[in-house]
């Protein structure tokens, strides 16, 4: 019988992951109406932004601004902001963000099409990166791109994230997420990759980030957490996708995992009525259906009237 | 660590389930067609229709035509129909229809909107339809509707699903479905009912029918997978619905399944390639977009070329 854990970690990454994809751009004041709503449904880890070239990616440009309006409660929840590189984290410490998530990727090619270099490169960028948030206070997680799979290069070999995974739990790194960017990952390799790693970094906290482009998301998940894991990216909607990555689609979508999970049992802390309503504001903005299932069709406690017949 | 079959029989159901609640009604030619690409994907296992009364489900009527023109081949697919009723078994028995499929559900209110029964009385009517099937050497499988809860009456306990089954069981039926008609089980809910029912009845074949309603279908097959379940309905492009159970959509779908278990190295004697094929022209006899994943994204061992910059 499967195990699972009592209590899951949601970080919510609409806001940059889900919102870097559309073609309209969103507001200041549409993004943060959308961060309140994600507040006020107990949402307490959030993806809000990156810090990259406007010119890449316009839409988080604003990135900075947003998380001067937002980062104004002491309460509020842990904000975060992708970084590409030492020059991200520069951009982030001058709006005063405390917490950053470096980004690079398994394969050399990937790596290329986002940031123009190779993996090592960024890899040795990472000790810089690591030496900069050392010194001003910054909390640093870091995320492997294509963990499970590269849609140029294909297959990722397991052993080459084992060796990336080895040296950043070597470099003390407290969060190490592996992303499927681009939906490539299946629940067996999910299991096998998990349970490896598990074993052999037992005290490691690691946060998985799944893609729904092959319908595979939730089953991913359940294999995660069948493995241990505790931690994982959604997107409200279930929007995202790399724009450096052909063939990416939405991220797994947060209503329909925390539906998942509450029906098993599992805490997240998270108001699932709170996150529809979310759920609906997004839509608004970014004008069109999301991939969204509980949106659609209401949770699964839902009851029907009984039709005369 | 997860585990799994080697291999799992896929049931394929979309010219009953799938076209069953379309408004479209598809022609004997178009469904002949769809057969043909089915067959030519290699699926082995085929629900082609139903016998219930053509005013309830018009989309149905043209069931006994069509088993007359695909039951031609000695080496096709198992071709089996739903029936709802005595009835239903005496219809299919007058085609020729050698192979039929009895359906109840758990829930008194859904089997009343279904059938116009207490469950009682249809569990009272499987007697007869199992010593006609006996008399005219029918294959007799039973498939238990709202086996994971119900969208009239909310829950359904573990303890009814396995009285039923004991009941079942005992009166030595092949192959025992359990039905998630409305798309409310969840994985863990699976895997405990499923691990609980083999225990039980470790020589007795289960399949499983799953809706992804709420996005959970792949999730709860990997769930069934992990309880030792080899068998699965399944239906092209994702499409299907019940009718008589509001809220209602479609199934799992075929070549999202078949792709995420050969992905797991699971085989399943089917040709990916065939059922895309087939699904575009299934979206074309419907005549609208389906909700498969696999006809949009391409299969994960697709790669990109690497674009310039």
């Amino acid at each position: 019988m499967m195990e699972f854990p009592e209590r899951v970690q949601i970080n919510e990454v609409v806001l940059r992951d889900g919102l870097q994809l559309e073609t309209k751009i969103a507001s200041l004041e549409e993004k943060e109406t959308l961060f309140r709503q994600l507040v006020e449904a107990n949402v307490q880890t959030v993806e809000f932004g990156s810090f990259v070239h406007p010119k890449a990616v316009p839409q988080m440009a604003n990135s900075g601004d947003f998380y001067e309006a937002i980062s104004t409660e002491s309460a509020g929840p842990a904000l975060i902001a992708l970084i590409p590189n030492l020059k991200g984290a520069e951009l982030a410490r001058l709006r005063g963000v405390e917490r950053v998530n470096f980004v690079f990727s398994a394969s050399d090619t990937h790596n290329e099409q986002n940031v123009n270099k190779k993996t090592a490169e960024s890899v040795e960028e990472l000790k810089a990166i690591q030496e900069f948030c050392g010194k001003n206070g910054m909390v640093l997680g870091v995320s492997i791109a294509t963990s499970f799979g590269c849609p140029f290069e294909g297959e990722v070999p397991p052993a080459r994230i084992h060796e990336l995974t080895d040296m950043l739990v070597r470099m003390q790194i407290g969060i190490i997420t592996l992303a499927d960017t681009t939906g490539m990952a299946n629940p067996r390799q999910v299991s096998e990759l998990l349970s490896g790693l598990k074993d052999a970094y037992p005290q490691q906290k690691f946060n998985l980030h799944f893609h729904n482009t092959r319908g595979m998301g939730l089953a991913n998940i359940l294999a995660g957490l069948d493995a241990g894991i505790d931690s994982f990216d959604t997107s409200l909607g279930g929007l995202g996708g790399c724009p450096f990555a052909p063939g990416a689609t939405g991220n797994v979508c947060t209503e329909d995992v925390v539906h998942m999970l509450h029906n098993m049992g599992i805490e997240t802390g998270i108001s699932l009525e709170g996150l529809l309503t979310a759920s609906r504001t997004l839509e608004t903005v970014v004008g069109h259906p999301t991939p969204s299932y509980l949106l659609k069709a209401g949770p699964s406690d839902r009851k029907y009237p009984v039709p005369n017949k």
